[in-house]
């Protein structure tokens, strides 16, 4: 399908379950693309960081994007990571996802080299050249080292190269820079502003974001629909209530002891137990080398589904 | 053939010679090889930093290590990268260059995600059960932004899942409780420590290092392997003057315009530039989205060449 | 006088203008503090980083908190920076701005030594042991290269250490945490956050945060008053209006060239130019070793204090 | 007593005792410098790192330079740091330390406000101007968060700003283009380059390097001493046999639990109590806030000190 342009809503990052031998478990993801369509969800992003693309290899990947598109292509905007390292691997990604049907690619900066804001624009403008789909980028500091300035990304944007972003770098500031420039110049109509934090969705689309891609919405896609709705209809009072929840919710993450483990396993490994403990997946197993969460953690991954009304 | 064990001398990140339009250069990479083994280096390693691992397609990837292999295979011993950010990718990476012959594999720590020294001790155990040859620890935090400690590399030889490790992290109080650490443990025999370092070489061995992957070693192979032996030999004087020697020729890393390009494209560009002046490729061209060097920035390569005796 | 509790709303951080010579301006500092009352602030934060606390000796510090209390004390609340490397240093600087008269003190993290978290408990529990007046912490990772997490903030709220954080972190999850937990527990009732960006106001206060320190209130204090009052009446649309227009004026800390100075000397100096441009001090001059803007860069602070209407 | 040029040996960065109060120990002081005499070395260097001059107070600092100069002054170079952000509150400490007759300076770029090369020029210009002795550069990232380049610290060695280097960097790299460069410059003669490392004393002299200042030296002067000696001969295979008894005294500094207290807490902890259990000073107290080493990990340096021959 085509993308709406801008493409505005809640778009999860979609969860890859897996089976114990660390397969893809194909009826688990469909179950789960299922539970997102039906919370109401406006897209969905396979492969990017909550869906573990980093772990995942090239032949899991194709088969992700393969069975999401295969399920619900055409219904929804699917929009796929293209995860690598530079230009060079980053389009063989890119060739195969679209090869599959995906609508978008997600790619970030280069990472692993050392780089600069002259590469960054390279690898973006050659990537879109050579990409039969519209590319966005996305902004993780976290993993790539780097953050995509305000002023790089209006610059791709006003020139065509990119159609949106999706930013999980938590500068606020930066964000707004970016959601400003979009609305001021005509140049970048159509330009999508996503925010990738799951806890401050009503603050984003209140400075003017066009929406929002919460891995916590594997879990809960209705309460981020519902947080979208309300924000849209400017009900910023229930919008908070809304949001505060979810961020109750989203202390899940930290169940992982960190003594034992890593961000990864912790916040992964939640979601997956949420969504193993929902019903939603068969089995709440990380990609290695992962570590998973105890049983008394995934306890207390139930104990927050119980206490925001999930469970 | 057998990995040595320890691995000792000089092991050059053989550079991936590129055409202009990026496809591997096969008979420049076959010259460079060449090159290399006159030069008298004691082992090869190729798809690590220095070869521009990160910005080969899996399928470029393939070709240089069957193409090296096939040329110098059995004489030398080649080490190869599997460059990728976690360990099912790494997996892939690992079966598709044994495959190809490589005689040991170099892996890095998890990257992109966020990690753990107990998740990088499994994805070590891991990588190592699954391996059909020896594997190195590449410890590279410019690169992998995480240090691996001279505990977890000390335990992990000890328990046999290490063979040797390439540090890059310009750390050298580690580096020395590494040498020393696998010297004094009889677990630990044959373990291999090398040094990553283009500048360090002498005062690395010095130490009881076993020998240098330094990726200056490309453009003058005779420098390292001169430097080597002096200091095999104890001659620390004679050794200080080649390692200034290989120093002040390394400088040649900062020619390009650092508001232009990244370390990168300066470090790799100089590199390729000065063999190309040297004439054992056939084109000096660095992967995308790489700048290039300017005219008067390979000029200032050749004065670098010129003032070391090399051209 | 007494601390209210919480402290609302907009507290700027007050610059510390200068002689030519590099001597407190007293005359100057004055003007400062009687255009921020007049444009309606309910607090003052003297010693800040927005006022070059770093760069003051100890005889300029006592100089600008002596001066700012004898002029408005006990008209509004005035809270002083005491700014140093660790507790007993820090202790130091608590003495002579309480005998001064300042309200309560803000301090930061132990900075330039290694740290950890339980040493900051101590240093905040040291600190508020020996303080005749309220401790806020200050929030401040790109000076003090540590986040103060939102579990230890609560934690000393909870214990009565801390009667306030200002967050500069640019982290608005820990942010919101901070804000939530603080609302959700009876026993930090009086605790007051506040946001020590400039370019969020709005939406931290729709989260719930108490009030704000911006340093570009310096500049324009009627916009930070009348954008606080917007948001305490629930006008969200023209207090997203007023807070954009305020995002268009912060613009002006880009103005420096950054191949000739760094993030203060450009920032800091676009606050001071901005001042003596609207003739509120007599010299726009930054302590030593910042590097002063050119007269092509004081002219475009001029046009973003035009284009918002303040010149 | 005028500074040698270029000042070489060993200089131990001096501990200071505290009693049990926090005040500064005077007569442990004057016995652990006593100790440093007997034991051979070159210089000492009060107020830095190992000094826990970060922690000490002004009323402190003055203090342990007078006690030092008063009982050492012109029997040995007396090397004062300057510890503090900026040049104005750097030049109050340069005035009071030379006044006390220290024979020169160690400052740091400045820290907790963001800075620029050019910035870093100017504050290293305005305090050699203004300071009555030599300056050294304390290249100490760990602590500023930035690093000073080979190619500053020579121009500023060239132009006469700085008199030396103590480099605690741990960038070998770096530390060797200093080292040559000054070599190479006649300009440059008699700029001392010293390592502030513990664990490469040996090689940073065989590098060509004038000295050392090892805070490991509080502990075991004489092994220090004999280390230069052996350097100085030649004798390199004896030097490192030295270097690495060492390097096994030093893992001292890890004996603290780092799930209760910091890396200062531990070394700094570690270096007092060998200083104690070795009767050189009488409480191994560290300042506020650091966290206190165990009876455990005492015990755990005494048998550190009892491995390498010390107790």
């Amino acid at each position: 399908m085509t993308l709406p342009a801008p493409l505005t809503g809640v778009v999860p990052p979609v969860c890859t379950p897996l089976t114990p031998d660390r397969e893809v478990d194909v009826p688990s993801l469909i179950r789960l693309v299922d539970h997102l369509v039906e919370g109401g969800v406006h897209g969905l992003f396979v492969l990017g960081s909550s869906s573990e693309a980093a772990y995942l290899t090239d032949r899991h990947r194709r088969l992700v994007v393969e069975t999401v598109v295969a399920h619900v292509g055409g219904q929804l905007p699917i929009l796929a990571g293209a995860i690598d390292m530079t230009t060079p691997r980053v389009l063989d990604h890119v060739r195969y996802v679209t090869d599959a049907g995906a609508d978008a690619v997600v790619v970030t900066a280069p990472f692993y080299t050392r780089t600069h804001p002259a590469e960054i624009s390279r690898h973006y403008r050659l990537i879109a050249s050579r990409s039969s789909v519209p590319v966005f980028a996305y902004d993780l500091p976290v993993s790539v080292h780097t953050k995509l300035s305000a002023e790089l990304v209006l610059e791709l944007a006003a020139d065509g190269v990119l159609a949106g972003v999706k930013d999980s770098s938590g500068d606020e500031g930066g964000f707004r820079a970016v959601v400003m420039g979009a609305r001021m110049d005509p140049a970048v109509s159509g330009f999508s502003v996503l925010t990738g934090s799951e806890l401050v969705v009503d603050t984003a689309l209140a400075m003017g974001a066009d929406g929002a891609v919460p891995g916590l919405a594997n879990v809960d896609p209705h309460g981020y629909v519902r947080l979208h709705r309300l924000c849209r209809e400017g009900d910023w009072e229930r919008a908070r209530a809304e949001q505060e929840r979810l961020c109750a919710l989203f202390g899940m993450v930290h169940v992982g002891d960190r003594a034992r483990m890593g961000g990864s396993s912790s916040g992964l490994g939640a979601f997956k137990a949420a969504l193993y403990l929902r019903g939603v997946i068969a089995c709440p197993v990380t990609a290695e080398p992962q570590v998973a969460l105890s049983a008394g953690e995934v306890e207390r991954v139930g104990k927050f589904l119980a206490a925001t009304g999930l469970l």
